[in-house]
C-alpha cells in the first residue's frame, strides 16, 4: 500500500524479542489505537530499555493481542489495571481516560506521560518537548503533559528563532491531516472519498466536523465563544507555556485537510532583531529535531506525504514576509503521529528513565 | 455524480434557443475548458443579449460540438479566426494565445477580456473587478484584465473592510483548488485518488507542482528569486492593482490542496480604525457579491463543496486576531471557476455592453 504506516503492522513476528532485565516497567494506555501503535514503535526505535511491557485500552478492546518487539502482548482493560510497579504510563486514549485513571497512576509513583489535554493547561505540571524545556523532565513531575500535534512542531521552529533573534509575533495557518482524530479520522477519510468517487454524496461525519473528501475545513474542535475553536486555543496558549513566554502574540487558524498523515503549518514571524533568510534557515537547521530541506535550492520543499513516517520536522520556503520590517514566513510539515505525539512522548519517557536511573535531578 | 458541475454538462438539447438581433456578437476563446464552459453558462445566466455566439479553440478542438444556450456551436480554430465584427471575446485559452491573438482583437476593434496573466500587470490595461473597479469599464480599453483567482475573491472582502475601516497589511494564506489548473488539473487529482485508494504510488504529476493526491502543496506557478512563487506574486501585484492601493502591504502563501473545485483562504488583516466583528461582517455582508454565512452563529462557515456552483464569494469565521490592535481574521471561499474567472469576466462583458449600448462613458 502506498499510504503505508497506517495499513501495515510493521512489526514482524520473527525479530528478535527484546529483553533488558534492568529497563523500565513501561505500560501504553491506548495502544491499540493510531498514536499508541506509533508509541510501541518509538519505544523500540529510541531503544528505551524495557523490562516489561503492558498494553491497555479500552474493555472493547481487551484480549486482543498486539505483536511488540517484546514479544506477543495480550491488551488488557485499562480500567481494571493495576499502575503499581509500572515506572512509566504513556497514555493516549481520549482525555476522560486520562482524567479519571490519573489518580491512581500518581498514586501507584508512576509517571504518567499524556498525550491528551487533560493537564496541559494545569500549573501544576509541565508541557514537554525535550528539545526546548527538557529540564522540566528531571524535576520528576508525576504528570508530564504532551503537547497538541500542530503545537509541538511549530514550536521547535519557534524556539530556534526566538534564540536567534527573539520573537515577538505569531501567525499560524495548518493544514492537519485526518490522522489527527486518530485511525478512525483516517478511515473517515477514505471511505467519503471512495463514495465520492463512485458519485455518491458522502453522509455527515460522524468523525470530523464535516464530511472530508475533497473539502477543506475549517474547525477542528468546538467553536468557542472567542471566535477560536479548541485546537486554536490549544495552539495559542500551549505556544506561551511551552516557550516560556507568556507575552508572546499568538494567532492561530486550524484547518481539517484531506491529507491521510503529516500536518502542515504557514508561519509567519516577526523578530526583534532582524535576520536574513539565510541566517533564519541556518538556525532552524540547526535546531535538533528539525531539517531545512531546501537550504535556497529553488523547487524543493517538504509536504504531508514526505514527512510521514520521518522523526525530524521538515521546514521549507523560509522567506521575507514583506508585510513586516522583521518578519519571515516558512512552510513545516511533521508526521502528527510522530513527533505530533508518540515519538515526543517517548523522548520524553527516555529521559526521565535516565534521570531516574542516572539520579539526576538536571541535566 | 455527486461533483456535478465539473463532470455535467449542464444545458439540455431541448432548451429555447437564446435569439437577441440587437445583442452583442460574442466570441468566446478556450470554449472547450473548463473556465470556458462556465464561461457559456455565465452568459446564459446573467442574460447578456448576445446576436451571435463563436466558440473558439485550438486547432485540436475546432470541429467539435458545443450545446449551448444559443444552439448547437461548432468549434472554431480560435489561430485562424476573423475577429471583425466581433464585440465582445472572452479569452481563456492560456497566457500564449491571449498574447499572440491580442494584436488582431485590437485591430478588429474588438473588446477583449482576457482571463490569462497576460496583461495584467501592463499599466495601459485596467484589472478589473466590477464591483470594485467596474468605473473604468466604462473608459472603453482595448482589453480588460480579469485578475487571478484567488485574487479575486480575497478583493471584495478587502474593499468592504478598506472602506468601512482602511486597511494597511494583508496576510493570507490560500487553499486552491485543483481545478486552478483547469479539467487536467481536476482528472489528475481523481486520478491519482484513485491510484492511491488502490495502493499504488501515483506516478509525479503533469499537471501539479507535485502529486496532489492526499497532500498539500504549497506550489502554484514556478518558483521566484524572491522566494515566493509567481501565484503568489500575482495575489500581492493584484490586489494593490485592483484596489489602487500601491502602499499596500500583502503576503500572499499559495497552497494546492486536494479538492476539485472552490478556493478557500485564511486572510488577515490590520485596519487603520477600530472596528468590531459585528461591524466587520455587517460591512462585509453589504458588500455586493459577498456572503457572510454566520452571522456569529457558532458552527456556521463556507467550505469549497459548499461554495461550489455559487456565484456568491461566502465569507465565516470572522474573528479577532490577537496578534494586531486592529487585527481581524476570516476565512473566505468562492467557486475558482465562477466568480474567481468565467463569472467576473462575464459581470465586465455584462457592463462594457451596457456602456456601449447606452453610449455612457461614465456610470
Amino acid at each position: 500500500m502506498w499510504i503505508r504506516t497506517i495499513f501495515s503492522q510493521r512489526l514482524s513476528m520473527d525479530r528478535e524479542i527484546q529483553r533488558h532485565p534492568d529497563g523500565a516497567h513501561v505500560a501504553v494506555v491506548g495502544a491499540t489505537g493510531a498514536v499508541g501503535r506509533e508509541m510501541l514503535h518509538c519505544l523500540e526505535a529510541l531503544k528505551l530499555p524495557i523490562r516489561s511491557l503492558d498494553v491497555l485500552a479500552s474493555s472493547r478492546s481487551a484480549g486482543h493481542t498486539l505483536d511488540t518487539a517484546w514479544g506477543p502482548k495480550t491488551v488488557q482493560d485499562a480500567e481494571t489495571f493495576d499502575f503499581r510497579g509500572v515506572d512509566i504510563a504513556l497514555f493516549s486514549a481520549g482525555k476522560a481516560v486520562s482524567e479519571h485513571l490519573a489518580p491512581r497512576v500518581l498514586e501507584a509513583g508512576c509517571l504518567m506521560i499524556d498525550n491528551t489535554s487533560a493537564f496541559r493547561r494545569a500549573p501544576k505540571w509541565p508541557l514537554v518537548v525535550p528539545e526546548i524545556n527538557g529540564d522540566l523532565i528531571a524535576l520528576r513531575p508525576g504528570i508530564i503533559a504532551n503537547p497538541n500535534c500542530s503545537t509541538i512542531q511549530m514550536v521547535l521552529a519557534l524556539k530556534a528563532l526566538d534564540d536567534a533573534a527573539g520573537i515577538d509575533d505569531v501567525r499560524v495557518v495548518t493544514f492537519q491531516s485526518c490522522s489527527g482524530a486518530g485511525q478512525k479520522g483516517i478511515d473517515a477519510l477514505l471511505d467519503e472519498t471512495r463514495q465520492a468517487l463512485e458519485g455518491n454524496r458522502p453522509a455527515a461525519s460522524k468523525v470530523h466536523a464535516r464530511t472530508m473528501a475533497f473539502d477543506v475545513v475549517p474547525q477542528i474542535g468546538a467553536l468557542l465563544d472567542s471566535g477560536n475553536t479548541e485546537e486554536e486555543e490549544k495552539m495559542m496558549f500551549e505556544t506561551r507555556k511551552i516557550l516560556g513566554r507568556e507575552d508572546l502574540r499568538v494567532a492561530a487558524t486550524c484547518v481539517r485537510v484531506p491529507v491521510i498523515r503529516s500536518h502542515s503549518e504557514v508561519v509567519h514571524v516577526v523578530t526583534r532583531r532582524h535576520i536574513t533568510v539565510e541566517e533564519a534557515e541556518s538556525a532552524l537547521n540547526d535546531m535538533a529535531g528539525l531539517r531545512v530541506t531546501d537550504y535556497r535550492q529553488k523547487g524543493a520543499y517538504p509536504t504531508a506525504v514526505q514527512a510521514e513516517g520521518l522523526f525530524d520536522t521538515l521546514v521549507g520556503r523560509v522567506r521575507v514576509d514583506p508585510v513586516a520590517s522583521n518578519g519571515l514566513i516558512f512552510w513545516i510539515v511533521s508526521d502528527n503521529l510522530l513527533k505530533g505525539a508518540a515519538l515526543n512522548a517517548v523522548q520524553i519517557a527516555c529521559a526521565a528513565w535516565n534521570h531516574a536511573r542516572n539520579g539526576k535531578t538536571h541535566e
